[in-house]
């Protein structure tokens, strides 16, 4: 047994008791992490500064080096996101239903942790302290691999929480592993009997790699090809606001808008205006042959700039002759993240809230508002766009499932079939 | 574009529409299948009659070809089971949640169906129908393919079910497909971009073939290791009955007890009467070196027969010295589908349903209960070992996922962060 399987064994094993913390024993270690956090900030700082003068070396991108930067502010978000999450209601141990079978014999469905929880993420040391601490709170072990450029910062950062939590108690010491290298991913995709969930972040062709490669079911993530759609009854200054927020601020996310539907009757009346805006901001319009009279630096678009991600100034525009081309169009091109209207008539709010397969539908608002923290879940281990398990921003309740416990008193199967069967009553009791 | 993937990609174009029916018109179209059953029997029977004559050729064994046959027993209850189906509530377009994020910032969870579901089940005709009304009643396109022992019976059933919706509304006629190859099995799990779940029905080395072979998401079902443990404060007489009714009521399924563990200070009292009732049903026990003694007829069990699922008359038995060895043995050999105790104990109940990681823990009652038309579905998909998504017996509830949908009134993200940031309310609504 390699050394990693020993640890992924182990792990295994605490799950079991890990699952079964009470609430206020996880909600003290929570605590614990946060004041930890707080007093070693200098050591912390230090190594995340060792990572950053190595990228700085290497000219890793600047976006990157924001992401990879762990300082005062990022300090904060993080411990005050965990004082968030010490606040939520505990998810597990919850009676979720509860049915009378038949005289005496009651079905009961019970929230639980999920098991072991393997997170693949990028180089963002703030990350590694959020999905810890999601962890922690919905009972969870945790499998952490961070991104290679953040090595020292996570490396003290999963010190500091692992050496709080197991002050508070030590069977917490299990709960926890970090992994560092490639070599220790490729064996972990291996080991579905130790591994019950793999969260990977990161690009499309990443998530696909670990799904080809593991039968650990995968909570995945595609891109964000993320629409908005400029309906004929739209409010023209909302929908001029509304697209410069959702394209220019912040664009190398996944739910910033990356293109733009206006439907042929308003047009005329909001493109001049909201393409001068966004030229302004220096944005790059990929325009259909029907809009790009509106722009002075609009090229063509191509139909591979409706299937593209941008993350950049850039912008696909295309003009619809109804509300039902738009849907089409998204339903066709779109990765199912977030894509959002612009409208003033309910039955085309209703119409498009219904028939846009995507995992949040924003109305009147900017596609940037899809996230965790905004969604009010305290963090998120990352979003989802399947249509299975967890979909959209994913807090807590992606990482619960539960169980059935029948209790009955010398009940057989055998005395509900046949000639003589006794019914069932199934009656719902909660 | 092959002649399956212009299918396919019609069913996925009819998905949208599919998930927005209203529930009169799934109902009505979930009696019509009811009626048209019932009123094309002699046409079915015919073409069940035609695979039990070419089954009986190739010599099926019997509990196949019971499971084969489709007879006025099996149609009463399919029919039953669907105006059971028509009677719960719809499972889709139901407000799971709504949060204020800020004043007129409104973010709402919205049940919705997965979309397009593919199905390889069984030789087992009825297993047909109950997977299409399922299907119907959750919004759900479905894609079937079943055992090839079943192929003109399933033909029939299909072409009954299909012509009975689509009368009801020309809208259901691209929602249901039945494929019929093992070729178009492999291809269509290449299809990730139109089918959204599949749910295999069959051997752990099936779901895991289907796993290493498609990107698709697998609603998976591994071995059914069931255990029972009867603990110290067990009542003998309670252990007798339901031991003998998980072994012997029907081997041949995945929710029959294949390993008895009986705790030391009762083994005695419980063990000679008990292995006399089996043996006397003849079943053949693989006993542990403590508890031999008690049998006639048994053989030594070996480490091999701990993670055995027998499927047929033989128990696997084993003496453990406390309940805590029983829960550890449980989570070290069983596969999380059912285990249950024999307790009047309070506190020992408490502990055993909390620590079993499990999909089913029953307490005083046979592991034969675990199913979805005892658990009061109305009828299963399958049952899931999984820990993600759903687990256990899967009704309507494992075919629906949510949508987020976020209702602004010309809301940004810029005004939410910086210097002058506003905050959110994130005040619960529902």
């Amino acid at each position: 047994m390699s050394e990693l399987e020993e640890r992924l064994k182990k792990i295994k094993q605490a799950s079991v008791n890990c699952g079964n913390f009470p609430t206020s024993l996880k909600n003290k270690a929570l605590e614990a992490v946060a004041v930890a956090l707080e007093k070693n900030f200098a050591d912390i700082k230090k190594a995340n500064q060792q990572d950053l003068e190595e990228a700085e070396k290497c000219n890793l991108a600047q976006p990157l080096l924001k992401r990879l930067k762990f300082d005062e502010d990022k300090l904060h978000d993080v411990v005050s996101g965990i004082r968030g999450l010490i606040k939520l209601d505990d998810p597990v141990n919850q009676k979720l239903s509860a049915m009378l079978l038949d005289d005496g014999l009651t079905l009961i469905k019970v929230s639980v942790a999920i098991g072991v929880i393997g997170v693949i993420f990028e180089s963002r040391p703030d990350a590694l302290v959020q999905i810890a601490a999601l962890c922690i709170k919905s009972g969870n072990c945790a499998v952490l691999k961070g991104g290679s450029e953040a090595l020292h910062s996570n490396r003290k950062l999963f010190e500091v929480i692992k050496n709080a939590v197991s002050e508070v108690d030590a069977g917490f010491a299990d709960t926890l592993a970090l992994i560092e290298t490639r070599e220790d991913v490729s064996e972990l995709l291996q080991y579905n009997k130790y591994i019950n969930l793999i969260i990977p972040r990161g690009s499309n062709a990443f998530v696909q790699y670990i799904q080809k490669n593991s039968l650990i079911p995968v909570l995945g993530h595609a891109d964000g090809i993320c629409h908005l759609y400029i309906d004929k009854y739209a409010d023209v200054n909302k929908a001029k606001k509304v697209v410069v927020d959702a394209k220019t601020q912040y664009v190398s996310v996944c739910n910033a808008t990356e293109t733009l539907l206006v439907h042929k009757d308003i047009a005329e009346k909001v493109l001049p205006e909201l393409f001068a805006e966004l030229e302004a901001r220096k944005v790059k319009l990929h325009c259909c042959e029907r809009c790009t009279k509106y722009s002075v630096n609009a090229v063509v678009a191509t139909d591979e700039d409706w299937a593209t991600e941008y993350l950049d100034y850039e912008l696909s525009v295309k003009v619809v002759d109804s509300i039902e081309d738009a849907v089409s169009h998204i339903n066709t091109y779109g990765s199912g993240h977030t894509d959002g209207i612009i409208t003033e008539d309910a039955e085309c709010r209703k119409y498009f809230e219904a028939y846009v397969d995507t995992s949040s539908v924003v109305v009147n608002c900017s596609t940037r508002f899809a996230d965790g923290f905004r969604y009010g879940m305290g963090a998120e281990v990352g979003v989802s766009t399947n249509k299975y398990h967890a979909r959209g921003p994913v807090g807590l309740e992606g990482l619960i499932i539960y169980k059935y416990i029948l209790e009955g008193d010398g009940h057989i199967v055998a005395d509900y079939v046949g000639t003589n069967a006794k019914p069932y009553q199934h009656r719902k009791l909660s």
